[in-house]
């Protein structure tokens, strides 16, 4: 891939378009294109570089663009691929960056003009706050960043869009299928962010001025999130997410219920249990 | 308070017991000595010049120090000090650091030499490794230290362990009661280890690795933890814990009832309001 020799389109400035901006110019992309309804986002983007232009109407940067970043609403993805069909470069690599995937892949196809093509993506970058003001290409660094091809996705593109990802500054890039997809993100994200928002839902938080440390800190950072977005893809997943929290209501249970009876071994062997579990799934050896 | 004028000994040599004395000695205590049982510790602490001297009998150290710090399990805590009670210096500061707090000011009270004060004293800090091997000065830098005198307590007492606590590296010093220490703690610090415990507990993590983000290792970082120490801790605490985890409960519930009724704007709402808990409640204004 040389970036070098591309020109892009970022569709939808937010956080994650404007981050995906900046680290595409950081990573020397030839030309780098925004589409925005919002004007100031538009204009905010241009005076810091970002972009080399914004837009308002898609037709004119997508004419030009070999790669297309399409970081819209997930329900915003196939109306616009399938509204702007005419207006995309002969040839052009199209990707999103939808959290929820089911479905994706045939949706788009079924509105995809043949001559071009697309891989799904998901970066698993962020940050509390929102909107382009808050973009910052160093939000890939160390992230994984999760492709979504099927059966009829050329091999040659996706291994063109995971060389994207590591351009961005992306430390693994992994592919799965749309399904895995959905039912490891609503337990691997979806439900750290139910766990944050019920734990701050306590009347004592009130109180909690120099009594919360760095556990309770980090275990309710992400309740400080985007109410409208998280809402709607909490909903958009509530089949995945609705298992995800029960099993944790259960895990809870099991403490609980050791607790209430007093069971000191087995309160120690459901902690060591969960102990092993971090340590062996999930830390990295250092 | 004249650190430098002061030996003090550090009993129970273990994480915070070593994080004290290395973080005494760097604050210029004239002599720092560790009474501990494990002589790995002791011979490992002095050649790492974290103390003066290590010693398995307390009397000598004891005899000589100005300033003790009993870095011992909380039910140990009381039982130490009446054993002791010959060997204390004339006058000496005596401060503890347990985690529980409830009824160990009568406790200490009803054992403690007449010329001896006493200060119980909480240093927010620590991390998932234990031992003294993981000693570090600084896991006091930022940290909350919080002291829970009574009204039999000098002021004088209370504000030398204050200076001593700041002379550490902690950031803030809170004072408060046993019964609102417990009660806070159990839901701050206590109820977000339960939850990182009870989200690992789920056969999905065998296959997570790629899918977990920031917020999930912020969420199940402390799932790492002594499963001795605390299993112990949450029995001790259970009258404070119990609520907590029932509010926490109830919380999940509301947003799992949201999801299952596919009531978007209900699901904002309980999002907006955890949101500006968290934003007014925890992070301080930069």
């Amino acid at each position: 891939v040389r970036i070098d020799e591309m020109n892009v389109t970022v569709v939808g400035l937010g956080l994650l378009g404007g981050s995906i901006a900046y680290a595409l110019r950081r990573a020397g992309a030839a030309k780098v294109w925004a589409v925005d309804l919002n004007s100031d986002s538009l204009l905010y983007a241009e005076a810091a570089h970002a972009v080399d232009k914004g837009y308002d109407e898609p037709a004119e940067p997508l004419s030009r663009s070999d790669l297309v970043f399409l970081c819209v609403p997930t329900e915003a993805l196939v109306p616009f691929i399938r509204d702007n069909a005419a207006h995309f470069k002969r040839g052009a690599l199209l990707t999103d960056t939808s959290g929820v995937r089911r479905g994706l892949n045939e949706g788009v196809r079924a509105v995809l003009r043949p001559d071009l093509r697309f891989v799904g993506g998901h970066p698993m970058a962020g940050k509390e706050d929102q909107g382009f003001r808050n973009a910052d290409a160093d939000i890939f660094r160390g992230a994984s960043y999760l492709l979504t091809p099927d059966a009829a996705t050329a091999r040659s593109d996706v291994d063109e869009v995971a060389a994207i990802a590591r351009a961005l500054g992306c430390e693994r890039v992994k592919e799965t299928d749309e399904e895995t997809h959905d039912e490891m993100i609503a337990y691997t994200s979806h439900l750290p962010h139910v766990a944050a928002a019920a734990m701050v839902l306590n009347p004592l938080i009130e109180r909690s001025r120099g009594f919360a440390g760095g556990s309770f800190r980090d275990a309710t950072r992400v309740a400080r999130i985007n109410p409208d977005m998280w809402a709607h893809l909490f909903l958009s997943d509530a089949e995945h997410l609705l298992p995800a929290i029960e099993n944790f209501e259960d895990g809870i249970a099991r403490i609980k219920r050791a607790i209430l009876e007093k069971d000191e071994p087995g309160l120690r062997d459901i902690l060591r249990e969960a102990r092993l579990l971090n340590e062996t799934k999930l830390i990295p050896k250092p």
